[in-house]
């Protein structure tokens, strides 16, 4: 699949309480950047004080279900009944305006993506320790111990698929991890492979 | 070629006149960091104020070319009658102690050790424009025109082989560029390849 090359697009993925929402709120408060985050479509109910369109977009499960035979999604999964996803028209109409577009997903959404889209930059979250991991899955205080463990399960099965990644950010610290995330997008965006054709056209000048 | 790979060897490298020397010393101003610079190896004699060790090593013509025989040098040329050059072991020195060993080198030379190394960063700085470029070595007003348009004429072949590089980096603004290496050094630490055995380390403990 080719996605429009204007902009990057950027998967930040991990476990299950490894803190990449944490990681993505700090990095979108960072200074200068065009980051934008792509909303999920999903066919879960509004909860109170989520917005349509910012949160999430709230769609029928018929017309998600239509999304998938469409081949609508880059990715999607169904997750206790309810089914989320990234539409790929939305992803590429910011990207088209030249933004960064952030995925913050699952592990497997993220290797769905990797499947599709070549150009894309993936990192993996990583805790500093397993032992950290399950420490804040702990804390979190609002979940069962059930489960805790069956995410600690999924999180263990997820940690073999971190070499599937282009990075791995530690996340020892949240804005040591988001300053680290800015780094690779910035060196990303002077890769040869996607500076060449400006640099090719500034040599075709006088 | 194996260099040690507790820290990382970062090329910079481009045209003469493009600067490359004057980002350097940008890039070493900034903070936090462990960056070293390479001291090249010359059989030229030592200028007013240059000091051995810190400027070059200064070295005899007989003493170099043992050196190149005993295969010392990661690059080398002989440029107006003086040999210049990179020694390994004072990189490899360096890079033991976790060093970020910075080589600001010719391309030629680039190449030289794109050839030896296969794990280190190799950044183009281009100039915004070549009108720019002529500018700046108009400006520098140390030379005559036809070393002017000597040194044109090298960079025209050293445009076509940017492609090499990992990076290229356009020196629109010192600090900018600066900026983008940094980011490109610290990028490239959190690459999978060079993060998975400290990943697989923290995944063996409990």
């Amino acid at each position: 699949m080719k996605l429009n090359k204007n902009g990057l697009l950027i998967v930040i993925s991990g476990p299950s309480g490894v803190g990449k929402g944490t990681i993505r709120k700090a990095l979108f408060e960072m200074k200068n950047h065009n980051l934008v985050y792509s909303v999920s479509m999903t066919t879960r109910k509004p909860r109170e004080n989520e917005i349509d369109g910012v949160d999430y977009f709230f769609i029928s499960r018929e017309e998600f279900t239509k999304r998938i035979k469409e081949n609508k999604f880059l990715e999607y999964a169904e997750f206790v009944g309810n089914y989320y996803g990234t539409p790929i028209d939305k992803v590429n109409e910011q990207l088209e305006k030249g933004n960064e577009v952030v995925l913050e997903i699952e592990v497997d959404g993220a290797l769905q993506v990797r499947k599709k889209v070549n150009d894309a930059v993936f990192i993996f979250i990583s805790p500093p320790s397993r032992k950290s991991l399950h420490e804040r899955l702990i804390n979190r205080n609002t979940e069962k111990i059930d489960v805790i463990n069956e995410r600690m399960a999924k999180a263990e099965r997820e940690f073999k698929l971190a070499y599937k990644y282009d990075y791995i950010v530690v996340n020892d610290d949240v804005v040591n991890a988001a300053d680290k995330i800015m780094a690779i997008i910035r060196a990303e965006h002077a890769k040869t492979q996607r500076t060449i054709n400006n640099y090719q056209k500034m040599l075709e000048e006088d």
